[in-house]
Order: structure tokens, then C-alpha cells, then sequence
């Protein structure tokens, strides 16, 4: 007998990254007690192959890892999975495909926020690691819809600047230094015209919310927490009604 | 083919209690990348009777719920379980027949610390919610190695005026009221002569720790985080040795 509505979280890409996925599933349900929570496991097993070495072709494939995780989260219960980590998607497809199970896309799932938020035919900003811009994780994902998105990306000089520095700085703890170069970075772009900016990485939201950005901004974890929210909240009232 | 020293986190009791659990392993774990933290799966399924409730014979018992969490996590093929929840700790035992998995006891992690940092024959304070205290599931728990614990609990007035009430204050988020009155929970301990101070609730060591305690504290899932991390690295080890 399976608990319906549960949601599994693939993680461990990394740890930190999962727990803070967590964090913001909490954060997006209406909860007045531990019950009204949604039900979750997730395999937070981090001997997973480095994902950006692994794409800069480095490295093992993390592909038969991330397929054990899913894998146990699936003989577990889990009717949808999620990974919260943005590198992840690129094996996305193949991954989805040997689990058999409904996934969420992170990048579709900051896409709709995006395009909610500044409209169809948006200019839209990334903040995103160098491996993650450089895959084309999110330029080539097209937005639901038939929208199409005019993307701006910070130039070389800025990721060099600003951008990899300014994460670095966040996983480092030096919160001043990461919130100056990331909101040097924003503004970069919102003066080349972005409506908004989907913050790809976990570790830039840490610094740079709405209150702070000079434009404004999707964190795309955030996004994705709120779906699985849904989701979940919508199969158990379904299992509630018999269904 | 099962992960060696994968840790069953038995959580949602409640959902915020299992991610400061698991940051507290991440926390005990010396890490340069993120393959170097232990595996875990977490079953996070708040879907389980009260256990206050319960315990004062009000609500359903949790049991049946925490059963089948568990066989999940064994299921997944975890080794150790865990169950980072004081109050859970009363069905412990059958729980743990059920199962049929090693688990380590939050109690046991919480009173070696406390021998560890008091010595033999220690006067110790305890602080917890009024259920916890109430159920003996510390003063009943007998150390390691022969040692005896003299226990100081708070009085009946202690608890009221400013256990439960500073736990309150952690939980809607008020850090400097629930500071105060924690801080004020542990100076009578002392004054009766604690030599330390168990913090036995998960909210307490948010607002108090070695750095502005008037007693020296131990953190009940601390110290149980702690001991994940050394049983899985163990493990890890054993299993790479070719055990």
C-alpha cells in the first residue's frame, strides 16, 4: 500500500542542495500542524559522479547513479520524482525514461514562473553556473505554451567577474561579497533589458531575492517546491475522495 | 545491491525536526566534495498520528505509521535507522522489533555526550517539553558503563513560565523572547547544580548553545548526528576494504 501524493526527491547533488529543496517545499504549503505537510522520501546518497565533469566530458557518467536513486524512491512509493539540482537535467531524458515514473522539470517549472511574471515574448535573464549556461539547459528548453522567450545572458567578463565569484563567495559564507557581485550582476542585465531573472543555482537565491535585486527575480528551486506542493496536495484529496 | 552505510532517516515528526536533523549530519561530517557525505534516505511522512496526543492517551498511536516509514527505509536497503524525534522515542522499542534494523536510541547519544562532558556520576539538567519529561523516556534511560546520572528537571514553574513558553517563542520565531527565557531555564538548573544541560527538544538549540548558556550544553540530535556519521563512515570503510 503506497502514500499517495508522495513525492520523491532525488538529491544529494548536492546535500546542502536537497536539504535547502526541502526548506522550500515546507516554505510553499499551507501547514498548520506536521500532518498537513506533503509526504516525501528522498535518497540524499551523494557517491553520484560529479555532474560538471562529467559534462565537460571529465569524468564517469552520474546517469546509472542517479537511475539507483530513482530507482529506490520509486520501489519506495514515490508516483512523482524531482532532483533539485539544476546540472542534473541534462540526463533529464535517459533518466526519466529507465525510471518509468512522472517527473517535474526544474527548467520548465522556472520557465512558467518566468513567463508568468513578465508576460509572453519576455527578455529573461539567467544567473546560472558557466556548465549550466554552457549546456543550454535552459535556452533550449522551449516554455509551455508556444511562448517564446528572448534570453540574456551575462557576457564572459561578467561570469568571470561577478557571477562565479559571486557564488563562490556564497558557498564560501561571505554573504556581503556574494550579494554585491550577484546584484552586480543582475543589473547588468536588467540594463540590457531582462524583466526578470531565473536564478539556475542554489546557492545565488541565498543573496538575491525580490527585496535586493535590482530586476526581478525566479528562483527556480522555489518554483519547482511549489509544484511538487501541488501535486501532492492534489493526489491526496483525489485518494481522499475515493478516487 | 545495496549502498554500504546507507542511514534510514525515519522523519516527518515533524518535517522541519528531519531537515535540522539531517543539516546537523552534514554539519558532524568533514566534507571537501559532496561524494564525501554519508548516504541517507529520509522518509518524511508527517502523516502519522500525534505523538503528544497519544502519549497522554487523546490521540491514535503512531506506531503503525512509524512501521511502515520504517519498512520503507529498510526496504531501500538502509542499515541503521534513525528517528529524530524525542517524543517518538517512546514506541522505540517495539518499533525496532517491528523492523528488525539496527537503530541508534537519541537518548543513549544524548547521555554518553553528557557523561562524556560532565564525568561519572554527573549531575545533569534536562531541558524538554512537558511531554518528554513527563514519560521518563530520559530519567529511565540508564547510561552506558555503569554510570549513574543524578537528574535535575525544572520545576512546574520553570516549565510554565518559561520552558514552554521559550520553546513557543522558537517555534513562531521570536529568537530573543525565546533566548531570555531558555537562557533564565538553564541558570536555575545550574544554580541547583547541573554540571551540564540536555537540551532535549529540537527547538531549544536554535536559541541556546555553549556560546551563551549558562551551563554547558549537550544537543540530544546532535549528538545522535554525530553518531550517524561515524556509522557510516565505519561502514564505508569496511564495505571499501572489501568486508
Amino acid at each position: 500500500m503506497s502514500t499517495p501524493g508522495l513525492l520523491g526527491v532525488l538529491g544529494g547533488m548536492g546535500p546542502l542542495a536537497t536539504i535547502d529543496f526541502m526548506h522550500k517545499v515546507l516554505d510553499a504549503t499551507e501547514a498548520h500542524r506536521d500532518q498537513d505537510h506533503i509526504p516525501i522520501v528522498t535518497a540524499c546518497i551523494p557517491q553520484i559522479p560529479d555532474r560538471t565533469a562529467a559534462f565537460r566530458g571529465e569524468g564517469d557518467s552520474p546517469l546509472a547513479a542517479m537511475i539507483e536513486s530513482g530507482k529506490l524512491l520509486a520501489e519506495a512509493g514515490a508516483s512523482m520524482i524531482v532532483v533539485p539540482c539544476n546540472t542534473a537535467h541534462l540526463w533529464f531524458e535517459p533518466l526519466q525514461a529507465a525510471l518509468g515514473v512522472p517527473m517535474l522539470h526544474l527548467v520548465d517549472a522556472a520557465l512558467e514562473d518566468a513567463v508568468a511574471l513578465a508576460g509572453r515574448d519576455a527578455r529573461i535573464g539567467l544567473l546560472a553556473t558557466d556548465g549550466t549556461i554552457a549546456s543550454g539547459l535552459y535556452v533550449n528548453r522551449r516554455a509551455g505554451n508556444g511562448q517564446q522567450i528572448q534570453w540574456l545572458l551575462p557576457t564572459a567578463r561578467e561570469m568571470v567577474e561577478w557571477v562565479m565569484p559571486g557564488i563562490a563567495a556564497v558557498k564560501a559564507g561571505d554573504v556581503a561579497r556574494g550579494t554585491e557581485f550577484l546584484q552586480a550582476a543582475a543589473a547588468a542585465l536588467g540594463k540590457r533589458g531582462a524583466q526578470a531573472v531565473i536564478l539556475g543555482c542554489t546557492e545565488i537565491p541565498v543573496v538575491l531575492h525580490d527585496g535586493n535585486s535590482p530586476v526581478p527575480v525566479v528562483d527556480a528551486t522555489a518554483a519547482l517546491a511549489r509544484r511538487c506542493v501541488s501535486w501532492s496536495q492534489q493526489e491526496r484529496e483525489h485518494a481522499a475522495q475515493g478516487g
